[in-house]
């Protein structure tokens, strides 16, 4: 079976003429060329994008994504997505690939070519790496400064904190940071102080009976892993809530995870060099969740 | 004539094995699909690019600009572009478009499709619109949070501020903001309240006979553009300086440009809703001798 499978989309979002003919989307081969030189993806990194985990052959949270990548959208005000046809592409692209391992699909919605007033869409669904043993042996995290007050995303819209956009240049530099640091991931905290989220994940944290997050309205996104726990969290009788805390604050907890669509939760067990507390028993707990959730 | 030309670079950095044949690039039809939905270009904003202009069918301030190319490479740790092969691709594609009128070339290198481990480079000429509007009538132009403290360039060089990297979503939000606001274009003001650049330009400003843009080291680029201006300066004795201003400082000067290589120098007619002093004798020397500058 094919590992990967890409759908490009004639009539990404609502406003959109068809590009050609009336199917909504085509299956091409992903290795082949796409994309125009002058797409505003490539050349602006001006658009939005979700990636959606697949779990026994079906997109994991798929409307919580899709909900979140109109939001982008909006937020970048590109056209609105048009749910009926992603939602068609993805199914797509998933029953296109080897149904037997984990995988994930990626979404892609750009402003197009530069111009041309078309946004460019595509669905890319491939096996997923082993993520086992970031999920049972945790990750060693550094914080590092996001450059942002906390309270940008009210202030000042414009920076786009908040929107999943394709302009992740600094979401990949903070990585080879954290690298460079001997850690495998990182954490940022804006320029007051607050721990905010992973490059691409959200922290999830524990604090006795209680599950935690950092919040929502500073700039951050909204997790759809995070918002899964939640549900979780509830099953089992847990509290949950949102916390604006620090660094020393979030090293204090009981327990702290990076949770992310496709790695889902992988527990922090160094921060900054220091050792954090962990707990596998709700670390496995939670990844057996996210690993049979449909929603 | 073709008002646009393309080339896609087999061997675009120092480091990189040829993806095919001898040719160091190969002119392509700029509107043929020709990147892999995989680039990191289109999916992360994961590259930098150069925008050159050329007058007189000759590339200008070609050296700087490929300086600034390596510069912001290394800031994203891309292996080095081979100027070279940058250098012919940038002439090829210029003798392919109307040598009549104004133009620019675009230089794009990505770290490639993801996984593969080989950059993605192109250049695209094309024919510019006409700036003379901006050049002679000026523009009207708001602040905008930029969202950083105008020192993160030196306490977090993870966040890529001075580079000329693809991310650019927040470059074209505010220029949408600029736009929501009646005005033409933005000035980015740090967090702590310094002028720091335009979202596509640099800031220069006149106080008395000294010719002062804000600076280096402060996450904006080194412009290009001001380099040639700082050069006429000093050809009409004029000093030239870098200060760290306020925009309050800014609007009491004696003229401000938003300056850049394809529009030149634009008068900043007015500020925030307030109308600044403007300098049409100095404006329109500057702008004859962007037109004319080779190197």
């Amino acid at each position: 079976m094919p590992t990967t499978a890409l759908a490009i989309l004639a009539r990404p979002s609502l406003e959109a003429p068809p590009h050609a003919g009336p199917a909504p989307f085509a299956l091409v081969d992903p290795l082949s060329p796409q994309l125009s030189a002058l797409d505003l993806a490539a050349t602006r990194g001006d658009g939005v994008f979700e990636t959606i985990s697949v779990g026994g052959g079906r997109p994991q949270a798929l409307e919580p994504h899709l909900r979140r990548f109109a939001r982008s959208a909006s937020a970048l005000d590109l056209p609105a997505p048009d749910p009926e046809v992603w939602r068609a592409a993805i199914l797509a692209v998933i029953a296109a690939i080897d149904p037997a391992r984990e995988a994930s699909v990626k979404t892609v919605l750009s402003r197009g070519v530069e111009g041309d007033g078309r946004p460019t869409g595509w669905a890319f669904a491939s096996v997923s790496p082993d993520h086992a043993h970031a999920r049972t042996h945790g990750v060693r995290a550094v914080t590092l400064d996001r450059g942002y007050r906390h309270d940008v995303e009210r202030t000042s819209p414009w920076l786009l904190a908040g929107a999943k956009t394709l302009s992740y240049a600094v979401h990949r530099a903070a990585l080879r940071e954290a690298a460079r640091r001997g850690a495998d991931d990182a954490v940022f905290v804006s320029s007051d102080g607050y721990v905010l989220e992973g490059p691409t994940s959200s922290v999830v944290y524990r604090r006795g009976e209680r599950l935690l997050t950092p919040g929502t309205g500073l700039g951050i996104l909204e997790g759809t892993t995070q918002g899964s726990l939640f549900a979780f969290a509830a099953e089992r009788g847990m509290e949950t809530g949102y916390e604006l805390i620090t660094p020393a604050e979030l090293a204090a907890s009981d327990a702290v995870w990076l949770v992310s669509s496709v790695r889902h939760a992988a527990p922090v067990r160094e921060l900054d060099g220091s050792a954090l507390r962990t707990d596998p028993v709700l670390t496995a707990a939670m990844n057996d969740y996210l690993a049979r959730r449909l929603d």
